[in-house]
């Protein structure tokens, strides 16, 4: 690689130190702070570490660390966009390409395709790899407002139905892991943090 | 994997999420707000992935992920140590490898093992992943402190002579790295937002 390659990474590096910033509505574990996207992705890549022994077909680690990088980066100029939001849907609006192609397009043009072209993979959903990648990104909230009296759950009024209805994406990724998922969501119910 | 291991990795992944509430010493890029370990971690793996081309020889990306993500994990127990710290060397202590201990200790058995033991190769730093990992870990703070008008080198009084040994470890990973480290040395330097 050219050093006028590295001038423009380093541009890139610096940008998307702003990810810090964005605040997902999710709070830490037993905690009433809000997570920000970029310990949310650290977290997400170390799970894929861990758990990548459950997952339902083999898959390509690295690949799967890549995608849970930089799936959120774009969310630096179109915002969070909250998975139970009845308005504006998550998945890969126009906001998000525009994102896309700014802040990847900061890097040398081999490489910002690259990056482009994992993003959309994850967003796609269909590889093995997007899938266990898109199973952490459930299974971590699920972790957080169970262990929050109910977190966004009882906060936005989500019920039961819709919680198991969007965490069937754990069950693409692991069945293991949805096995304990499942048993988590049930649980809540009898607690009454999640409501029928 | 069996079930069984899961609940504990479960635990493991429960208990890490205090990283985020560890706080380094250095600044966001342009900001005043410190940086906690967690997002730390994500910006060196992102680092990593981006800048591998220009490592002094090929690496294993995988390898060197792994090490990033868990590189500062023992630090839940043992507290962030200063990089410029005249009285306590950040080089594994004791209170780090009993803190290494309990927590990779949480995951199965055979897990612990390796995750003990990637932790022991950054902190040995002899391998060419080691030593490209080591890289990207003092090339973010360099690009914070310069953005942040010398940033901890202002604020603790740490010199020139003090950086310019200190970040020699770029070098070692990636000497195109350092040929634009010691620029930006040497510019903080000719700005005065770093000593002689």
């Amino acid at each position: 690689m050219e050093f006028t390659d590295l001038l423009k990474q380093i541009e890139f590096i610096k940008e998307v130190d702003k990810l810090k910033y964005i605040l997902r509505k999710t709070k830490l574990i037993n905690s009433d702070r809000n997570e920000n996207d970029a310990e949310h992705s650290w977290h997400l890549c170390l799970m894929a570490f861990v758990l990548a022994g459950h997952a339902n077909f083999p898959v390509d680690l690295l690949r799967v660390i890549k995608m849970l990088l930089i799936h959120d980066i774009v969310e630096i100029d179109a915002g969070d966009t909250f998975i139970y939001d009845t308005q504006k849907s998550h998945t890969n609006t126009e906001e998000e390409r525009t994102a896309a192609n700014r802040i990847f397009g900061l890097l040398p043009d081999e490489q910002a395709g690259e990056l482009i072209a994992i993003w959309e993979e994850f967003e796609a959903g269909e590889t093995h790899e997007a899938k266990f990648a898109r199973a952490m990104d459930r299974l971590e909230p699920l972790l957080q407002n169970t262990s929050n009296q109910g977190g966004t759950w009882s906060e936005f009024g989500v019920t039961y139905e819709k919680v198991f209805a969007k965490k069937q994406v754990i069950r693409q990724g692991s069945e293991t892991i949805w096995q304990y998922a499942e048993q988590l969501i049930n649980d809540s119910v009898e607690k009454g943090i999640l409501k029928k």
